[in-house]
């Protein structure tokens, strides 16, 4: 058994370097940025009103000023800018070369084409140009994950198209005599194929395309039909069929066509038996059968892998929480206990479920976070700070 | 001027009941749920193994026991539990009625068809049939949105097909005579249109379906145009024309159609020219031009009323950081500033931008989260405990 540090970093291995494809602007969001993003336009292009109201001459605060123009977003004013002048000016306008200053309309009073500026406080209220980026300037680098905010940018470098990561094709296949799809009248002995349908949710969550393979039956030739049907895709997962009972057909078909395994059991509950290697030009990844244990490999390995391979920050993202309740040492193997995090006095309060069979969905469906306890930690005190990996609400 | 909190009531209450639409489990991701969603079978459908090993009757353990079947997932032994008997049993598999206990495998020896129990501790390994939820219970209730635990626990349930919020169509509005796409060449004067993109985005990230419509023009034939083409959108978000300039044409256009306005402007930075109501059978967003404080108002109030439109949770998430810096006395309107999250002792380190120009749309894509400052707040020391509002990222 190895360590779960050393077998995210075998996982992490398994990613070939990121595809790259073009998409529109507005179909980027939760894509992968995978060139530098650069600018096209300096923004703002011009000197402009922070505000409405006049653009002038500082010097001539103390002045009546004649109003002689007006300019407005997208209908500049082309005179010139000559002392004793002001202009009327709303926010996002040019503000003419010669022009210093926009005053607050809120700060004047205006009679006729007669402008007094009655408090010159504060101020130029006017954005320079280039303030936000110039044109060239690498504005948004690779390996972020595109948001709202990211396109409202990239729009505004007038970028009309990028390249993102090309979403890895995720082959999902489970495996099982007794499996049969949801909606149907279960015959005895036969149970709801669960884990493909959720295991294609996480594979989605972190920007993969699912693709779910029909169920393969415990028969070789039944799981070499669906790796041939794999073939091709980024990452084949494999869930069940790969615990160590006597019925561990997965481990020996995969090997048969030329599995490499980097792995097979982990020091960890629960998802002792997970395996992960390469066949063909698939990484592979073998999910254990049971329901939670393979989402929770799925949170740890699955999906740091598929971000991985879109060029994305793949490192654990451990949160600090302070424990509700006593706990009791732990094993040898490092545990991730489903658990609830209730507001705390400073940091939140996480509470395990005095129930963690994994086999329970009701559990991991309530739980907002995976409690994570290191091989061998001692017994932990109420109060004390714990680290935990959030879970997707 | 209202509050915001004054301002968020009277945006939910704009809000239609949500409509029931039927999707197939592998769709539901991310959707929010409409209906209890009820067990259509027990989970386990019977007593089954917990792990590996073999089954057999606790009165047994301590005699040889003669090994008579096997029963694995999808096979399920049929012969009688009798004493002095026990199977090789697999994790997931029917636990024949008479016996009432499993033993791990790693705990006995077996010697051909003899069996003997090295070590009685622990257990009894096996699963009670209901354990995780029973035919008939509600496992899931109405407003959830469905994340990929809980589309497992669904298909456990033998639930194919779920009743979900459809999402709300939301026409997204830009006007401006200055606003091209992007990836053109721009002329003097004109600027990219971002808003309506980044706003989209954001529609789409609280669950809605954005529609663009063509940039608007500065007049109100191109404007009650748009009107038109939106009728019949759940929400209608304008951005831009509302501010106090002498160019709002927007609320004009609006009123004449038949507005009715809920509120005009709100004591909040940025974004106080924000207006919000009814037109036709749509509620109606009019955000200011102004992209940052498009996005800041958005995320205040346009993604909670799309999720209410849903039946999903609308209230406002704050969470609390310490401040990296002091910062003076607030003004009279409720501030959001930009700012990033760093690493802290207990709580998350949070550093306002000293730049806070609403034009700079690097600034909102840098920003890891909203800083709230109430109204009238007191200066600020470096370490006092502060709320913001996450950013998506």
């Amino acid at each position: 058994m190895i360590s779960v540090g050393e077998a995210r970093e075998l996982v992490l291995a398994l990613a070939p370097a990121p595809t790259a494809e073009t998409v529109p602007l507005q179909h980027a969001a939760g894509r992968a940025l995978l060139e530098p993003a650069i600018a096209r336009l300096t923004q703002p292009p011009f000197d402009s009103a922070a505000m409405d109201g006049y653009a002038l001459r500082s010097a001539d605060v103390d002045v009546p000023l004649k109003i002689v123009g007006e300019s407005a977003a997208g209908h500049p004013w082309h005179g010139e800018a000559a002392p004793g002048t002001a202009i009327r000016i709303f926010t996002g306008a040019p503000v003419p070369a010669g022009f210093d200053r926009v005053v607050m309309q809120e700060h004047v009073t205006r009679d006729g084409d007669v402008l007094t500026v009655m408090d010159a406080a504060g101020g130029p209220h006017i954005r320079a140009r280039g303030g936000d980026f110039a044109e060239g300037d690498v504005v948004l680098r690779p390996g972020r994950r595109i948001n709202a905010a990211d396109i409202g940018l990239l729009a505004a470098m007038n970028v009309a198209h990028i390249s993102v990561a090309r979403r890895p094709d995720v082959a999902v296949l489970a495996s099982g005599d007794e499996l049969v799809r949801p909606g149907q009248t279960l015959r005895e002995g036969q149970i709801v194929s669960s884990n493909d349908l959720a295991i294609a949710a996480q594979v989605a969550e972190a920007g993969g395309m699912p693709r779910i393979l029909p169920i393969a039956r415990d028969t070789e030739d039944s799981l070499r039909e669906r790796f041939a049907e794999a073939a091709g895709a980024d990452l084949i997962v494999t869930i069940g069929g790969a615990s160590v009972g006597d019925h561990d057909l997965v481990g020996k078909v995969a090997f048969e066509l030329g599995m490499q395994r980097s792995f097979y059991r982990i020091a960890m509950r629960p998802g002792k038996p997970l395996m992960a290697g390469r066949i063909g030009d698939s990484a592979m990844i073998g999910l254990p059968g049971n329901p939670v244990s393979a989402m929770v490999c799925a949170i740890l390995f699955m999906q740091p892998l598929i971000r991985r391979m879109q060029g994305l920050d793949a490192s654990e993202k451990l949160l600090r929480a302070r424990l509700a309740c006593d706990l009791p040492p732990e094993g040898n193997r490092q545990h991730y206990l489903r658990a609830v995090l209730e507001d705390g006095r400073d940091l939140p309060l996480i509470r395990p479920f005095g129930e963690q069979d994994s086999a329970r969905l009701t559990l991991m469906s309530r739980a907002d976070a995976l409690l994570v306890r290191p091989a061998d930690d001692p017994a932990r005190k109420a109060e004390e700070i714990v680290q935990f990996v959030p879970l997707p609400r």
